[in-house]
């Protein structure tokens, strides 16, 4: 009633008589027919009783906003069950336990019990925190951020995240949508709704949760580098859901993403009327990984003739303090139609001659005029309130101090990335299925899988004697390398299993010797000598893959070798991986970084990393029996000399 | 007059005869004597004339706001070096020019022409931006920060940074130093006072113009790993000082340092009555590196005996949402209490059945009941207001969302430790100046340099023919490593300057020859070879030592070999280093993890590391004509076995 409310409301309650002058029925069923919704606010212990009563009475959705049950412990998760239970027996659709509801601004419809109806706006949030809900209402009042919906989960015995951000994705008030979530129900559900919404609006997600202890004892680098966190955050980049690091950061860059367009690129101008202001947001935008705007000759000559003799007319723009709205009229246009410029931050230290809200007035109007993001910093607080409101009128979004602009900025750009790569769709699969693939994964012969999706392995060939060894490396050629095959012993040239460098049959000899010593040494069953051409002058990189509980196949790329649990250089991502996205997971590590060529080392041969890392994520798709497998390292040679597995590993 | 200035003003105006209903005087010479400060808002040209003036009439204190100096061009640069010149020969010592002039809320004076005095408080903020004061003053209002002292130092021709950090330092009304930097004016005076006024309080630091373009092509890893920004890090670590990474983040910090006592551990408790936000927080704690205070058994009972039944009693202790203040007030008592706990966090998701400031009132009395800090985030905006009062007059810091309490709390630690390390000062470095180091550096004898101070040197020797080679490798003893000595080429091993594991004449021929074909292949001249034992099973690390134009003498410690500049894991600090700083040098870098032990690796001579460490700071700061001189590596063996420089090159 207070948040104006439209349709009818039906109090039920068996001793009251009317509540707020509206008369009170004593029981569900003495309710008329009819009825939309159930606002269950009742002891745990009978809720499931009157969810029965509105199955009888056709009550097809409830909000149990009742907490007691699986949240807190086993005699909870019995009353839950049986609340399930009797929800599906009856069709009725159940948000919560254990939530505060749902509001919708527009409706208008507020079924919580939060202090206060939001301000209205585009910004859609959905919590699994009842209290995360409370808070940002709460926060979000003055803050320029408006909402269309706000709904908390609960318990979700019912309706889950994914349903809710379908639902509200394609609600039309709707034009950014924010979650908060500790965990998604279903990770496939997750990432195919996820994208399909992402690709109509803006996503952004903080997850709470990430902390893990160290992961437990796993038996390869892949399992010990790619956790939940990793997984959920290349869930989320696959899906195009951008991933925000604080509540402010989420509704800094919602707000941002609902009123402004995105960039083309990632060429920011700063305009300012103050040196040290910018000089942070240089910093800041530096470390987002922007870049400063080059501006045109053009538009260098054009405000050298507009700006005081000693304003600065390169990026970043400082007016200088003596200068007021219309000068920044002039300037900010001038960098909207510069063809460099893909995004402007418009900063003002406080001065004491005009009024902030007409500088505010000014940006505004001009920002309307073009089709470039603008992030306002009209500095300070106790005296830019009506600026504020404002800018906001004129959706543009002001931060009190200007290094929270390059985060925003860095978001939509981002946003606008992801865009362009779902335009390059990777191809299904399944169409990349080789014959014999069962057989080789039933007799975990990693090597030949891997060859038959084009993987390449060096010149190679296994010895069960010395004399057999010596004849194999004289066929493929000194110099050779020697691995003991020990399956208990995944680590070998920790324990001297690996010896390099062959050039010669007294090396193989010395080799074979040495070898045998190591495995008597940790009492490992030797089952012979792998004998490996060797390569030299590459560059060592991991390709891992892994089926995770929640989203499937993923793929993990990065610096190789023994240490890379220490130096962690290796992302994540969803598979299978289409060209672009391969690149982007090359070129996010420090390994794809010196593949671009390092020092003396030539360019690396990164087009067959690409097919190797599609290869693999292939396979991750196609074999999902595989749990994880990983060559480590992917030895890469110069440019259009390949790349070639060296040591893979797996499991089933 | 309008901020309560107590003594007497004295207008200056050429064309007034009154302002303000005060008589106005036509020209300095007119003013009577006795005049404490002379505040200048004139234009540039003629200011050097009114100093004059001033002298003349024995005024030994002047604030030049004026704008138009060495910030405009070649014309004002002049200017200003007339006005220096002026100051001087009367002795009259300036703030500025170009600044907005000084706040003193106590006394209180304020000179400067922004609009509104901040609120009275402990903080004192120095400022190389006039903009940043203008901002800060307007947005501190109504967060909680009240301020001692502000100064904006402009152009900074007579006070510089540093004496204002002496004087605000040595302020009985300030707690906390703040300042916004973009450099310092000398480093070595910098180091010194920063340091003594950090023992006596904190002081935290936002250094602005911290981007810095790749720098220039140098000769050693050390000089491009680092730069200006390492070296302010460094600089400010060793002194004591906080550095910030955003405004938000200075006077957050700041708030907290002035209202609440330091941390003694890093064992932090979370209490709160909603899961999500505790989530935040408990993440947010992991990523700043604190620890979960694990709490005693004694506390968990007493938690278990007090708090409903589904609550938590574990920490984060959930109180759950329909706790009030009585029971926050017997958890936050038994939290303090608690021996494992260091400081607490205290958060309320919003309800709507007692008013926050209740929880305000009890959190912020308990808080002054202990010595151990307590952050507190009662969270949302809109209806927080009287409980922020609450919470300002009892001096515990709120925050809107949980995770901006982890950044407070592990400043609060960062300098807890500090004062720890601050009663460990390394030796004198010129105690330790062995005889015939003026020679060694004369003839750029690196090695001879550093076995001088103590470093180890592996076995080797030079040799200028095969023979030689031969007869040398076999004293030394199989296997070895022979490296080309040509002075021009510092990286050796790129082009194939160096040859590893030669375990025979045999091998020492090839060797040799392959080494020979090298320099040709680079037209190098080939100066002769280096043959070492070559050492085995042992870890990399880098130590090198560069004198830095503003801070002098630096030590950079971390992982060697021939890619530290694309990892980058290094670590800078100021030398000469004690003990102390010596270990927090090496464990802040992965280098220093591994060397503790890592998969087959035996925990490496980190003594040994510490003590060559510790010597070639000494180096840095006795022979400071050494402009860079790194080891890369030092090979570092298992524990008690030692650790050896292998290459070492310097620069003079």
């Amino acid at each position: 009633m207070k948040y104006n409310f439209k349709g009818e409301i039906y109090p039920v309650n068996k001793n009251a008589s009317e509540i707020l002058d509206i008369p009170c029925y004593s029981s569900v069923e003495e309710l008329p027919d009819g009825i939309d919704l159930a606002v269950v606010v009742l002891p745990a212990t009978i809720v499931p009783k009157i969810i029965e009563q509105c199955g009888a009475k056709k009550i097809k959705n409830a909000i149990v906003v009742s907490g007691g049950f699986s949240e807190t412990g086993e005699e909870g998760r019995e009353l839950e069950e049986k609340l399930k239970e009797v929800a599906e027996n009856h069709g009725i659709r159940i948000i919560g336990p254990n939530c505060i509801g749902t509001i919708d601004t527009h409706a208008p419809v507020n079924t919580t019990f939060v202090v206060g109806m939001p301000e209205q706006g585009g910004i859609g949030f959905i919590s699994q925190s009842g209290a995360m809900v409370a808070a940002v209402i709460d926060w979000a009042r003055g803050a320029g951020v408006g909402f269309s919906r706000i709904v908390s989960l609960g318990n979700q015995i019912d309706v889950t995240e994914t349903e809710m951000i379908d639902l509200i994705g394609n609600d039309r008030q709707t034009e950014v949508i924010t979650a908060y979530a500790e965990g998604v129900s279903d990770g496939a559900q997750f990432l195919k709704i996820s994208r399909e919404i992402a690709r109509k609006k803006p996503f952004v997600i903080l997850k709470g949760g990430q902390s893990e202890k160290g992961a437990e004892a796993v038996s390869s680098h892949t399992g010990a580098l790619s956790g939940s966190k990793e997984a959920y955050s290349a869930a989320f980049k696959k899906s195009g859901v951008l991933e925000a690091r604080t509540m402010e950061e989420m509704f800094d860059w919602a707000r941002a993403l609902a009123w402004q367009p995105l960039p083309k690129g990632k060429q920011v101008a700063v305009l300012t009327n103050a040196g040290g202001p910018a000089i942070l947001a240089v910093d800041a935008l530096e470390k987002a990984g922007l870049e400063m705007a080059p501006l045109t000759d053009e538009t260098k000559a054009y405000l050298k003739s507009r700006l005081p003799k000693a304003a600065s007319a390169k990026n970043p723009v400082d007016v200088l303090a003596g200068s007021g709205p219309a000068t920044y009229t002039l300037a900010l246009e001038a960098l909207l139609t510069d063809e460099t410029v893909d995004a402007v931050i418009v900063i003002q230290a406080p001065q004491d001659w005009f009024l902030p809200a007409s500088l505010a007035e000014v940006v505004g109007e001009t920002a309307g005029l073009h089709n470039k993001p603008v992030i306002a910093s009209i500095m300070g607080k106790a005296s830019v309130d009506e600026a504020l409101n404002i800018l906001h009128k004129r959706r543009v979004p002001n931060v009190a101090f200007p290094e929270r602009a390059a985060s925003i900025l860095s978001a939509m750009v981002q946003r606008k990335e992801w865009m362009n790569s779902e335009n390059h769709q990777p191809e299904d699969a399944a169409e990349f299925i080789p014959a014999d693939t069962d057989r080789f994964i039933e007799n975990e012969n990693w090597e030949k899988l891997i060859e038959s999706y084009g993987i390449s392995l060096p010149d190679q060939s296994e010895a069960t004697s010395l004399d057999d060894a010596i004849e194999i490396s004289n066929q493929i050629g000194y110099p050779v390398v020697m691995k003991l095959i020990a399956k208990e012993h995944t680590h070998k040239s920790d324990i001297g299993g690996v010896q390099i460098n062959l050039n010669s049959d007294d090396d193989v000899r010395n080799a074979w010797r040495n070898i045998t010593e190591a495995a008597e040494k940790v009492n490992a069953e030797m089952d012979g000598v792998l004998i490996q051409k060797m390569l030299r002058n590459g560059q060592e990189v991991i390709i891992g893959i892994k089926q995770d509980e929640q989203f499937g196949p993923l793929v993990l790329f990065g610096t190789g070798g023994t240490d890379v649990e220490l130096y962690k250089d290796v992302k994540t991502a969803v598979a299978p991986l289409s060209e672009i996205e391969a690149t982007q997971l090359i070129e996010s590590t420090i390994a794809g970084k010196k593949m671009k060529g390092w020092r003396n080392l030539p360019p690396a041969d990164i087009k067959e990393v690409r097919k190797t890392l599609i290869s693999m994520s292939r396979i991750a798709v196609n074999h999902p029996e595989i749990k994880e497998m990983e060559m480590n390292p992917l030895y890469v040679l110069k440019e259009g000399d390949g790349a070639f597995a060296i040591d893979i590993r797996g499991s089933k």
